[in-house]
């Protein structure tokens, strides 16, 4: 089937016939004169459709089949794309995709050049505002209301348009969301057509937590859902024609008409709900009223059940919420074959060996319990592990105030959401010296989830600041040994940073042994002939070693005397062993898993300092001034120019030799 | 004044005598014995000694004013320092300081050497938490309240501890502060030990803004400060004694009590208040109580006066937040003598200017309406001036919004304050190539802010972005023409970043010029003998230019041909110009004010790329691996060794030649 889908023409599909309505809409024009009926009707063959696509290709799926009434209700009844329909983190979004032209390629998400695994501009004028990261979308939606309601000033050919903003219960416990709820009802008239519409399937990626997840589920089970016939003949009453309506009556309709939601009505918004998400015959009629109201912001409570519809994905713990290809009928997810462990289980493998013999070990996540292996830990050491909901801010000065008083907090977040947490890192953190442990996973090139979730930059922003320790492991050994010397690091933060994926085959050691500080290690040793030159040193960062290593044996089978060095710190480093590979060698080439400007501006810094930067041809080897778009990693690093072809080349170009690379 | 107390010792102070009470008080122990008559008259000597301190040496008044009672209130009922007293953004501490051992050198704020203008761990046992970023508070003291109650249950000898939390109304509006309410209730026995304070003024630096300021102005009007008759009444009959109290009354004590405050109470604490927070005889009861109680996490709401209690800064629209050195009696402040515009106001100018002729410039701030220089577009353009509070990530995300429908938005955020945002420009504007616009001010050292306030890291965080333009102007007249091309540059992202401070004097031009993206300038030309050696390139980014000149005077005086260009971009970089100065010199040296990594990485990048790093000495001057205490921004770069005489040294040393450096 996924061959079948690769030539992109809609009459392939081989589900064609099976879906007598879906196969009738190429795009959101083509059901809006649908009944409601018909509507149910497409949202089910949606669903059967998302739920075949994604058994090829694997994806987030629970969340899709969870909005897929709502995604045929709102392309029902908003002028998409003028409306402006934002989906939060976006990976909900497969149904809206089938919908909005790309059903032809439905089948290849998250495939190498084919469609993204969330929403994104470059892909379609149905995706306003790309998405990955959690919590932008009312954020997003407010700029685009207040902008767009300022040109309509200026232009009266613009039109009145709605933004909807499409967010789950776990998203919204981010400070982000709340700062632009905070902000939407201040920001002027250009918000009255803002409607954040709250999906809440009281799950996120893994239960969401906190005050606010309490507060929704206290909203939902304390009152009934509204019945059809209860909402109509209310609505019928108190909006009799668009003409007649006042601010007053808009009030009346969105305060009278359901009570509650006091907290989202102390923020300035219209709270309306909650509504059987899964209802069409709700949703269609209350998104209608809605539209015609232009007096927001409000805010639309719905309950959805994440995995709805598909039997295997309800039964299961996470709902399906991310999942590799499977057999639709089964629901058997394709096993992927058995191999080295996740560099993450090795991180967590040593964590916890060590938390069981020092209870001021202590861990943190951001909604990550399991992503970050810390599953594990919450289960050991319940009283000590924390999940605090996705709030990456709070998390690292959380942290900083129990290292404050002396216990050792682990803060676990992968090096694209470390961002969201930046200046606690510098300000809370690093500027007092306290000894966070950061556990970087997800750092590089990440594969399947693209530019958006690549851990590219964490070196460039963490190198830079003073007081901070940096370490990446070659391999799960290394970062075997990196996580015990973080657990007994007091002396300031520490940071280790590790791929997504599988280390190589190595047998783990019992225990993880304690590096010193700013030391690395030479791996391979440049083998000279007494006519030979003094050849080239590879110092690597990362695990770009095991590229390092087959590079070096290219260059040796090619005359060329080569060493490899593992750096394992990028910070602070390892002087002695810069200054004697800088003197030692013709070429000297650094090589990272991160954008130019950190490691390797460490190095270039000490061997400008000591003179020895004009002795040796420095050749840093970084991540290239570009996004790179989801594929397999491998094929990511080559297109990066980071695998031992690209070094080899490196080194013969500094040498000013021409070498073959048949092996390389 | 200023000169005596820089003997630092307490029988210094010239106001001895006049502060009976006060003059017994070194260390809070020495205040706890106080009737609450003579707290009150501790709290007006107190008021007075602020008063006076700050007139010598300029500072954080009005908040410091505004908080005096409770600071007086907090050390009389709470055990510090073994009770945690946060001070969320640490500028109203000083008469915390006053009371915690440092009143002899209280005369020293924010002077060379002096104490810090924030709250600072490594100044005194009764700072437990450094702070100077907003909104920090919370998190910081939910994680030691955790951390002593999980350390507490393994060793007896750890007594039950309060946490305090002091955060303004403004403050309170940031994400990270909602972040960490909605992880307080949820975050075990520890935080039941936890008590937030919101010092509600309704004013932060400017007037709050958002639903959060609007919620609490209700809660403060729509209900009556208690009378402490009802208030000791109705807490005797609630809680006769320590030992009969039981989770059920303290529920009643706080809810029943006082009700209201139905947000908070949402997000799980218990809401008491309002409070009026300058009277001692509500205070010390009220905090007695909530020291007893542990059932938290609690919020006492209390309503102060920003400069309360000194006419001049009462009367003051801005209360005094920032003020210079005053004569005590009038309050006039010592202003300033005349010079040249500052950075801030040069950008204001040049957005105004092409504001008034396209409509599609929009402005956003995030509470720092004046500080930005953005209070004269908001008087010419209110409809396209937005203050979003004290939310750095919503403001970033918002204008990524607008971005896509078509405004020019302006986000202008000081550089330490933009890495409160640094997801969302990676995220949400750089991947998608939005062009939002970022006015970055404050960039490099910021002088009596010290560390906390440098902008030092921009560089490193936004060099590293592909799609990112970053410019650094090198004057004031420079700086009219980056605003002028930020203005109209619709390809994508667009950062210029300036320093704190004054421009050098140049005439301002009528209208900035639009500059080529990427290139930069010669300044000043090597000039060569026949015999003469190729010479120094010294190429500037920002306002180092200046000491780059007086360098190459230097330089040349000493027979050394020096050529000085301006970079005007750190990205992207003008490759034919450093290709050109690497070829034509012996020496190239970068010089940026920021941390290593930023601009010259690209550089280096681009040497290595062509080769030519091999063939030139290459230098790149960037600020140490340290944070630089808050002085004269001359002195810390001269800390930093970025000014003329570091110039000279790093290129004799690169030449290998011995140079005098008594002119430089």
């Amino acid at each position: 089937m996924s061959e079948k889908s690769k030539t992109n023409s809609a009459s392939d599909i081989p589900t064609m016939g099976r879906y007598p309505h879906l196969d009738r809409v190429s795009y959101p024009h083509d059901l809006r004169n649908f009944s409601n009926d018909q509507l149910r009707q497409l949202a089910d063959e949606l669903r059967s459709e998302t739920v075949d696509a994604v058994s090829t290709t694997g994806g987030h799926l629970g969340a899709s089949l969870g909005v897929v009434e709502l995604t045929v209700a709102l392309h029902a009844v908003f002028n998409t794309p003028d409306d402006r329909i934002i989906w939060d983190v976006g990976h909900q979004a497969y149904p809206h995709k089938i919908l909005t032209g790309r059903r032809p390629r439905i089948r290849t998400l998250r495939q190498p050049e084919g469609l993204s695994g969330f929403t994104r501009r470059a892909e379609s004028e149905y995706d306003p505002f790309g998405a990955a990261h959690s919590s932008t979308s009312i954020s997003a939606g407010l700029g685009m209301a207040v902008a767009h309601h300022l040109r309509a000033e200026e232009d009266p050919s613009y039109k009145e348009r709605n933004v909807i903003a499409v967010i789950g219960d776990g998203s919204i416990s981010a400070g982000m969301a709340y700062e632009a709820m905070n902000n939407a009802a201040v920001a002027g008239p250009g918000a009255k057509r803002l409607i954040v519409i709250l999906n809440d399937n009281e799950m996120s990626i893994a239960p969401p937590v906190g005050s606010m997840s309490n507060y929704l589920s206290h909203l939902m089970t304390s009152r009934q859902f509204l019945s059809l016939r209860d909402l109509a003949g209310k609505m019928a009453k108190r909006l009799p024609s668009r003409l007649e309506r006042t601010a007053k009556r808009a009030d009346e309709l969105t305060r009278g008409l359901i009570t509650g939601g006091t907290l989202f009505e102390e923020l300035g918004f219209y709270y309306v709900g909650p509504v059987n998400g899964h209802d069409m015959n709700q949703l269609v009629p209350i998104l209608r009223n809605l539209r015609e109201a232009d007096e927001g912001p409000v805010l639309l409570h719905i309950i959805t059940e994440k995995g709805r519809g598909y039997k295997p994905a309800e039964a299961a713990g996470d709902k399906y919420h991310a999942v590799s290809r499977f057999n639709v009928i089964t629901g058997e997810q394709k096993k992927a074959p058995a191999g080295p462990p996740s560099y993450t289980s090795v991180f967590a493998r040593e964590l916890l060996r060590r938390a069981a013999t020092d209870d001021r070990l202590a861990a943190i996540t951001a909604a990550m319990p399991s992503g970050t292996g810390l599953d594990k830990f919450a289960k050991a050491h319940p009283e000590r592990f924390f999940d605090v909901g996705i709030a990456e801010q709070h998390a690292v000065t959380f942290a900083a105030g129990m290292a404050t008083e002396g216990l050792r907090p682990f803060c676990a977040i992968y090096s694209t959401f470390l961002q969201r947490a930046y200046d606690q890192v510098v300000h809370d953190v690093a500027l007092q010296n306290l000894p966070v442990r950061f556990a970087i996973d997800r750092a590089g090139l990440v594969g399947a989830d693209g530019a958006t979730h690549a851990g590219s930059f964490d070196l460039n922003y963490l190198c830079c600041l003073p007081n901070m320790t940096v370490m990446a492991p070659s391999d799960e050994v290394e970062l075997t040994h990196m996580t015990a010397t973080a657990c007994v690091h007091d002396q300031g933060p520490i940071a280790l940073r590790y791929p997504r994926g599988s280390g190589v085959g190595l047998e783990l050691p019992e225990a993880g042994e304690i590096l010193e500080i700013g030391k690395g290690r030479i791996v391979r040793e440049a083998h000279r002939s007494p006519d030979s030159k003094k050849g080239v040193a590879i110092l690597s960062l990362g695990t770009r070693l095991h590229e390092s290593l087959k590079a070096a044996d290219h260059l040796a089978a090619q005359g060329v005397p080569t060493t490899v060095a593992d750096a394992r710190f990028a910070k602070p480093i390892d002087t002695v062993l810069v200054e004697q590979l800088a003197r030692q060698h013709d070429v000297l080439i650094t090589i990272e898993e991160g954008a130019a400007g950190g490691f390797s501006s460490l190095v270039v810094r000490h061997l400008a300092e000591t003179g020895l930067l004009d002795e040796v041809k420095f050749r840093p080897m970084a991540l290239p001034d570009i996004y790179i778009d989801h594929n397999l990693p491998d094929v990511q690093y080559d297109q990066a120019g980071l695998n031992a072809r690209h070094i080899v080349s490196t080194a013969a170009s500094a040498l000013g030799v021409d070498l073959a690379q048949q092996t390389a």
